[in-house]
């Protein structure tokens, strides 16, 4: 049984390159792809009812304990960049997201991939998937 | 009688021009001055014993209301500077530094000036000096 | 006669507060604000064809010299808030903007101010305003 | 045959977690350790003669094409981290450094590694290992 699964759930977010975003080589700086990733995962968790404050209301929130990154292709100042995010599936008590970055003639600039765990009010990390989240994933069909 | 009143109180932090720090012109994005005035203001008060956790111990906390800043000279990847914040005394219930960066040769590439104002911990704003900061001001002798 | 003038240009731009640019506070850091302020600048100059790419062609880059900031009422991660910037003649070789930052209840957050000069590829500044400017002013009848 | 290789070569790195770089949640947001791993590859090049000027100086720029983070605990405002960086030698044409971040207690923080290429000022992809830096891994006994 495979433990990971790519699911059809997805959203896209569209960003425009911002000038405080850009390094001397006149490209977005690395670091900066980390934010348009948690731009396109909040453009999820609001089309999927399931956002940091969604999660939060249920007594629990969920840091990043994983990231990664690999870059195809540089963004420039004024570019416009359209992320899609693709909720993966997992038995474990994760979420986790892919992000693939799209440049304004369609081609992939960046891929990426998080990992989140769930921590209770108390900051204990939850070992079983909260059942807010078992919830949330039938009425999504998983 | 004078309101505002410079004092001898004063701190300096060292910074070295991180590579995203600088935008494509290849200097220092001027949005990135607020993080070395809030280097400088934080070497101040662990200097002083007047840190943002200093002062959540006494139940208050301190946003800036007010900010300014004037860019005389650009400062490039690598350089290293110097900020120097002081102290400004008032009657209001208002904490008030300026600042200076200098750079390698000493010249001043940047001044600016913050204000903060002191809430509660309902985030009620403090008409009155606090005492706990009254106090701090006696033991600097101001 | 009075040196610096409002304009009737101005323009807006929606922002949504993103969790990576609010503090433990759990309101923006208020350095962001700085970048509010160039996502309003840069889409006036969208709308109006003087964007940052659009002044290079003519052989200028225009670093911003002074900036200023004042904090009202805090935004909170997931706020909506509304950034109107706005053109301010002026018979020096200057670009002045002022910004009003309003929240989804249309109560003012913030409010600000920036001005740039103008360099030449040489690095050079302006004194005089450059004609391309001056080309633009009078084409939005100023 | 191995084809990466750690090495000997590491640089360390002191931080103060600033007020700005913390999130509603009052620990370092995820996205700032790519600041981080920043610093100490800084660091590094300066301790061993490889900063970005330099390999500038020799005509290529090297902008990061893959990076990755694991986050064990988190770090919290004012608190001091130590971010140890290490050269990993490989044959191909690529700059690869992993990354550790400790906080006051000796915990491991964070982990990560990077992975640059070379480009040459042309923009183009270097496939072979530029030779400047085949004499700098001779320098340094690799």
């Amino acid at each position: 049984m495979k433990k990971n699964k790519e699911t059809d759930l997805t959203a896209t977010y569209e960003i425009r390159v911002r000038f405080n975003e850009t390094d001397p080589l006149g490209i977005v700086w690395h670091g900066n792809y980390i934010k348009y990733f948690e731009d396109g995962r909040e453009a999820f968790g609001r089309k999927y009812g399931i956002t940091y404050l969604d999660v939060n209301d249920y007594g629990y929130v969920t840091p990043i304990v994983k990231s990664s990154c690999e870059h195809k292709l540089p963004l420039k100042y004024g570019e416009i960049a359209k992320i899609e995010v693709r909720f993966i599936d997992t038995l474990a008590a994760k979420m986790i997201f892919t992000y693939e970055i799209k440049n304004e003639k369609d081609q992939v600039v960046c891929t990426g991939e998080t990992t989140q765990v769930f921590l209770n009010k108390k900051g204990e990390l939850s070992l079983n998937v909260p059942s807010f989240f078992e919830e949330w994933k039938m009425k999504m069909n998983l």
